[in-house]
């Protein structure tokens, strides 16, 4: 029985998307190594595992520690935190760590300090501004390549991208141009390095591209991670339609404002998360779903989340419809961005009563 | 040592503004409630204690249940959720619980479910129209007390207003002008109910207007939360100046972009919270102080976090100073929004080693 709110998760769904995805990579020719930033959960890792998945990726040193226990082939797709290098040593001791690279500074203090043997992706930025190496940048990437060769520890593996301006398109045509830009500029690192670096890899992997492009020539791995559950801003990105998207919160109606047309509901920022998106309505930090037996079913037009407070949602309602609510019962909503709200929620709930833990 | 994202305490600031909070109190001659929805954290409510709080405000059941083996009068300032009737009535049966009322289903409901005695406050909408009774509502306002009256379970305590409106205002007559409305009417409601309940009480409180006023006249108890830590917001606001400010989170420099003057730190929305303020550089996460032996010092101009991911924060920096920083050391961040970045982590750390547990 819900009380509060609570973060219910739709298995079928939530399979339908591995799946999906991980044939997608197949067809192309690429490894699927999911980002496992999103879920958090040993028990939906499982789910990955299941269909063929044996190397993932994390956000973090803590996610990696937590996920060793199940998967000896981790990506830390996040610049490396030398601050971190004790529980570095460890896990590289008992699994294959693959380090995130951008700067000198790091791969110096790693050739000091490693005791075990990592590998390392030099991050490229391929656009997206936040982190990563100028790809025109040889300079920095020969003197990184140059302090990796003659360190024992450390195994070059290739190059890293992120294209995270993927989440500001609104086109499938928009994502795939960033895409292609994507893949030339990895393209022309691999020809210039596979000669002296045989092996290397390029991984690339957002959400957006893996869901709407179907080139990936050059590219050796993908690693998507919110498509695992998708959600409201990848859906308008065009990633995903509304009936893909695997989690939903219920939130018990406290209050009911006839006059403003307002609903309020148990469940605020601190279990959806202030991540908002800018549609039609102006700002919107979730969208209502109609209710099924098992589950939720499509959107109730203009039903929407329009603000949030610490345990308060405010839900705009049509006028002639708020007289379909009633106070002790509860609303499914969908979530804005289902990495931020799944890490605020201690664990996923199902139609069929299990109680999935995450980190 | 800090090797990841940690959130600092400052007791000496953070029990300076409980001594002051509960000293204007006391010289206004009305009675502290402290919200506790800010710190969650059994320890520090301990530090009321030690001045004389005996009676605190919470804005969930879960929060209730948590405080109450500590505290036996507490007020639950949120519209009373029917669904959680068996906790609500295994509190009831234990402390003394204030619930919050704005309609008649919810009291229609507890008349025939309660098993244990409540008290009960109406809450009524001051103007900041998140919820609430219209205090012109007085139809309403007689239905529920009527409810109230023929039952043996349900005292009627007074009448509750949060003037969270003042948060939009960026001056102290603004403030004071919300507040003086939320006075009048409350008096006049006070006025109208004062002979049929002698000992109705009128309870206010948000932290701008208990930080900036000094009229409480009519006023029986105060009830801000967010002093206890202040924050970026507040103080843009005007409640309180930066150096009152008592959390700040030390957050690792992963990386360095000279080119467009950015710091990386390890340090995203699911530490910080994706709560922004729109101040003069545009949005802004959260803003960079400088490091003291025991602490932090004053901000550094111009150094804040212009966004964030879920682990990446991204801080904007002078061009002149970016050489001032060093990958493998630490920033220190006070935070937009401190009831929510305290709801991300698990503990508060201090300078002098300790760890503080919280919900």
């Amino acid at each position: 029985m819900i009380t509060k709110p609570t973060l219910f998760l739709d298995k079928i769904k939530c399979k339908e998307n591995i799946n999906k995805m991980f044939s997608k990579a197949k067809r192309n020719n690429v490894e699927l190594r999911p980002h496992f930033k999103t879920h958090q959960s040993l028990e939906i890792g499982s789910w990955f595992k299941e269909v063929g998945v044996d190397k993932i990726t994390v956000s973090s040193i803590s996610m990696a520690e937590y996920f060793s226990s199940q998967w000896n082939d981790i990506t830390i797709a996040f610049p490396t935190n030398i601050l971190e290098i004790e529980p570095i040593n460890k896990l590289a001791q008992k699994i294959t760590v693959n380090l995130s690279i951008e700067n000198e500074e790091s791969i110096l203090f790693l050739c000091e300090n490693l005791k075990f043997e990592v590998n390392v992706f030099l991050k490229i930025d391929v656009g997206y501004h936040r982190t990563g190496i100028e790809p025109t940048n040889l300079n920095l990437i020969d003197n990184i390549l140059n302090k990796i060769d003659t360190n024992p520890f450390i195994n070059f593996t290739g190059f890293l991208g992120h294209a995270g301006h993927t989440y500001n398109c609104r086109t499938e045509q928009g994502i795939v141009e960033i895409h292609k830009k994507s893949l030339d500029i990895m393209s022309n690192l691999k020809q210039k390095y596979i000669i002296q670096f045989p092996n290397l890899i390029i991984s690339l992997g957002d959400t957006p591209s893996c869901s709407v492009a179907e080139n990936f020539s050059g590219v050796n791995e993908i690693r998507p991670g919110n498509f695992v559950f998708y959600d409201l801003t990848q859906n308008l990105i065009g990633s995903n339609s509304i009936s893909q998207i695997a989690i939903a919160m219920a939130c018990p109606i406290v209050a009911l404002h006839e006059n403003r047309s307002e609903i309020v509901v148990y469940g605020g920022g601190v279990h959806l998360s202030k991540d908002r998106l800018n549609d039609k309505e102006g700002v919107v930090f979730g969208r209502v779903v109609s209710r099924t037996e098992n589950g939720w079913g499509d959107l109730i037009p203009n039903t929407y989340v329009k603000s949030l407070s610490q345990e308060h949602g405010i839900i705009s309602v049509p006028k002639d419809e708020i007289n379909n609510y009633k106070i002790g019962d509860y609303l499914m909503i969908l979530p804005v961005h289902s990495c931020t709200a799944s890490n605020l929620m201690k664990s996923y709930s199902t139609f069929d009563g299990q109680e999935i833990s995450r980190l």
